[in-house]
């Protein structure tokens, strides 16, 4: 397949001119779109490398599509913001036979879907190892977008979902050496698709951003132990996180008192699980829990508090203190 | 060297606080900016991946990270806009040193310096091969971009450079075996720099776009005739190329005695060189020449004429009509 061919079946199978803001998508040097007056634009880029970031044995190539793009759609409600716009580059191996790529491709087409994201532009080269880079461009009202930078001391820590069980997934997959038909039959679905299929919090992230509540944000993507420390260190705080209070799953229960793992540390330092974690404003932590309520029918997680000073510890169910600070997830070490 | 900590210092390399316009930089989930009312904004993105698209056998760093940009940027300039921000990922194999990674970035840096764009986001992953993805945002006044699909019959074609440049200096640094000490010294520093250090036509792309003769523009990325063929398909029109107009260049054609080789092929098919491609509505070529010069105290190269029907042929010095329809350079063939 030549180069020009597979992005002109992608233009094919877009609904590009659905977007009025649109005024040229794929087809010519660069996409043409408008801003609507009152808003601001988010840019976000990832790239993801086959055996460093996914591995192609266990991960479905529709899933693997879907998850390409919910990595980059998640910064984007991290931020608050509305994804509007992608642009896809894959290195693509001779390894992948045509309907892998055509599964893979679907997989992106019908997440970008899901969001209303029009696919409008890209490229794709020959490359040795499968690679995927997405950048996704939102739009959030102006002076809307929540920042990592404004937590402050008092400020209670929240989180949107169960933590770890991402992380439990690439476990099982990575230590029983699963096959794409294992990850389908596998007693827990739950943890399969947190690691395979995750869904980007776009909804739950612009009920923050509206509410009026929300200080900082961040997108759980590296385990809370790093992530919170990412808003520690820009806002200039501390934070202490509550083991009593995390969030945590029956099925990562079950998996863990089998295999004689820990559940905490899944839930400190799992990656990948694509929630929300944020900090709400001392006093307004009611109010938001509310709002969130009405509006998602689920209530958020209360986690910690944001302290003076610096650094992420954790107080254990017995009382002792333990520093957490950046010891998460990290898909890579160069 | 870990990912937050290659990107942290990027960040302080770059001045990302200089543009008024940019309000978030690299740090949080998503990078954050205005647009400016009257503005739209342009959107590309390229991969490039080593043995496929660059060599850095004889591949500087610093001017491989140069190239990286400006074949980016060179699709902002054939739509006649301005380049304002980069997002940069970098698939970095553990084989390059940090002086390498070093040199690298710096030429990055210093080619978006020299146009005024930003670099607000990105990734820097593990990965076997080295694999750059590079998207850049620009902007145009609204209504003035130059597309590829306007050109109309009667229309003149022209090209902003000589052709055919950048593929000879490939052909010299593939066939010689070349390091990177040898680019340096070989006798045709015009060769080598076409290819190894083109530089996009920003200046040129926006007098073209001011102009308002210009009828459809794209830049020259896998030699004229298939970039002429994606005009012509674009337009729904066909193009004549007249070989005795071809722009070369002394040291192509004293290359090619020396090698017995034509410099023809160079020059329809030869990729790279990132020069304009563009169509004058007829009657204003010689207004639009007077406006060149007067602005860039150059004048572009007629090269052809835009006809009824379609397709892309060459008329011969001896008056022959050959095809040439999308018959360039294509870096990879799946």
């Amino acid at each position: 397949m030549r180069e020009l061919e597979f992005i002109a079946e992608i233009v094919r199978k877009t609904g590009i001119t659905e977007n009025p803001a649109l005024k040229i998508g794929i087809g010519d040097d660069c996409a043409l779109f408008s801003s609507p007056a009152g808003e601001d634009l988010l840019v976000t880029a990832d790239m993801l490398v086959e055996e460093v970031h996914f591995d192609t044995r266990w991960h479905d190539p529709y899933l693997l599509g879907r998850k390409s793009i919910a990595v980059n759609i998640s910064d984007i409600a991290a931020m608050g913001g509305t994804p509007r716009f992608a642009l896809l580059s894959v290195g693509l191996s001779s390894r992948f036979s045509a309907d892998w790529l055509q599964a893979f491709t679907r997989g992106t087409l019908d997440m970008l879907a899901e969001h209303q994201c029009s696919l409008i532009g890209g490229d794709t080269v020959k490359a040795e190892s499968l690679t995927i880079s997405v950048t996704i461009i939102g739009s959030v009202e102006t002076g809307r977008e929540i920042r990592r930078e404004s937590a402050a001391v008092g400020d209670t820590i929240f989180c949107s979902g169960p933590l770890g069980l991402a992380a439990a997934g690439l476990h099982i997959c990575r230590e029983e050496k699963f096959s794409v038909e294992d990850t389908r039959v596998y007693k827990s679905q739950r943890l399969m698709q947190s690691h395979l299929n995750p869904v980007p919090r776009t909804h739950y992230g612009k009920c923050l951003a509206g509410s009026g509540c929300v200080s900082a944000m961040q997108d759980i993507s590296d385990g809370i132990a790093t992530d919170l420390s990412h808003i520690c260190t820009a806002s200039g705080v501390a934070a202490v996180v509550y083991e009593k209070m995390l969030p945590g799953h029956p099925d990562l229960d079950d998996l863990c008192s089998e295999k004689g793992l820990n559940p905490l540390d899944f839930q400190l330092k799992g990656g990948e699980d694509y929630e929300l974690l944020f900090t709400v404003t001392a006093g307004l932590e009611e109010q938001l829990k509310q709002q969130v309520k009405k509006a998602l029918g689920q209530v958020p997680f209360e986690i910690g508090r944001i302290k003076q000073g610096s650094g992420v510890v954790l107080e254990t169910v017995s009382g002792r203190t333990i520093d957490i600070e950046y010891q998460g997830y990290e898909h890579t070490a160069l």
